[in-house]
């Protein structure tokens, strides 16, 4: 089973690739997707939409797999980061691959085991599971723990 | 000039096409897009997607007019708002058509001078100015006065 994992964000959206075979997982890539700046709005989701489409093809991943957000204490940051969101899910939908949908706690969790962890230990963790990716930003290193999550869930038939 | 009107929603997506030269206004079409209830979010965010995209192909449109949308007392509520709003404007633009964005104070005062004009009063002017359409649901009529903003916005060039 291949997974995408998707970090979505108006300025920057990270993703990973990544190979499950019963319990080992394989790294196959990640990177980020960066619309130019200054980039309208519509054209920033059809960018966004256009790049997780091209990764979508050139990877041809199974499966996708993506943070559940909630509105937090700036609404309209979150509302835009829905928008970068539903940009990246439904290019993903629109090429039939099955969308995962992980709260963060859950993501913590599954590759953790502690549903309050913070960004470092889930690093560490990813570092142990997952030596070959080499993240280079947050958002790359948040894409792998999202696809992890969706290996482990499925495991362990937790979903 | 041809203006497609969105009124996005995760239930129900209002449309309206408008044609505009000078001070001339043409209704052509509106309607709704229903995805099937119970569809998971992201294919319903693709439902949306095809819906929309559809509408470009059939009805070449040259504009796009959609409503800003701002997180209120419910923001669970705005945020999945703002991914089926994501899906319509991804879709348009992905079509090249480029997306015209109004506050819901200016899509009032553009049909009715008034920027605290209730539903009624804008469902009135509707009627006057444009006696040909006949919306059966208030989403269509939404769709329809956020077309007919635009055509109102871009004559008098206060865009």
């Amino acid at each position: 089973m291949r997974i995408i994992g998707i970090d979505p964000g108006l300025l920057h959206t990270g993703w990973a690739i990544i190979d499950v075979a019963g319990s080992s997982r394989t790294y196959v890539a990640s990177g980020v997707i960066l619309p130019p700046t200054k980039l309208p709005l519509p054209e920033r989701l059809d960018f966004i939409f256009r790049g997780v489409s091209e990764l979508c093809e050139k990877f041809k991943p199974d499966v996708c797999s993506i943070e559940i957000i909630f509105s937090n204490k700036n609404p309209k940051t979150t509302l835009l980061l829905g928008h970068a969101r539903a940009a990246a899910i439904v290019s993903v939908a629109h090429n039939n691959i099955p969308v995962f949908e992980y709260e963060p706690n859950i993501i913590k969790k599954a590759l953790t085991g502690a549903g309050h962890a913070d960004k470092e230990q889930i690093y560490k963790m990813l570092k142990i599971l997952l030596p070959a990716a080499k993240p280079k930003t947050a958002d790359e290193s948040d894409a792998i723990a999202i696809a992890m999550t969706h290996a482990n869930m499925a495991r362990f038939n937790v979903q």
